[in-house]
């Protein structure tokens, strides 16, 4: 299934830049970054667990916002995308 | 349905910060705030057809990416958060 995770961090601070990165890491062990802090993961359901366990370890739950969307094993026809970077550089925004 | 629109924008610069508070003006008539640059919106196709519309003219599609997840009618249990702020200000990350 794909799993649609999106992180919000204040990337104000190195610490926050830091755990931003540390997600992309995870997230991107079973997909891709398709914007800033939005990863799509395809993912069996104990990979889910493993995942979400992983991140929430990283998270500073003060701090930061994490959601997931499971949108399915059918989520090609689910999902438009326009503009610039279809694909993520992940190392493009860390700036440390 | 509810559809999830992810902006992403360079918010470095006052006219990136500018275009995604034109994005949540938009969204917040159909739904909600959850992060920074992403909203859930409560729509019926034709609103989609007009949101969709409305928010291609305000980005810079050489700058912006803007991503449209279809979450369907029943999306309750496919979402999931953590963290601080289950619903955004949106006012509280514009400064310009």
């Amino acid at each position: 299934m794909l799993v649609l995770v999106t992180y919000d961090v204040s990337t104000q601070d190195d610490n926050g830049k830091r755990r931003l990165h540390q997600v992309a890491k995870q997230c991107e062990k079973y997909g891709q970054r398709v914007q800033n802090s939005v990863f799509e993961c395809l993912l069996q359901p104990d990979e889910l667990v493993i995942l979400k366990h992983r991140l929430l370890k990283i998270m500073d739950e003060d701090k930061d916002s994490i959601r997931f969307y499971n949108l399915g094993k059918k989520y090609q026809s689910k999902i438009e995308h326009y503009g610039v970077k279809e694909a993520y550089d992940p190392e493009e925004v860390l700036i440390l």
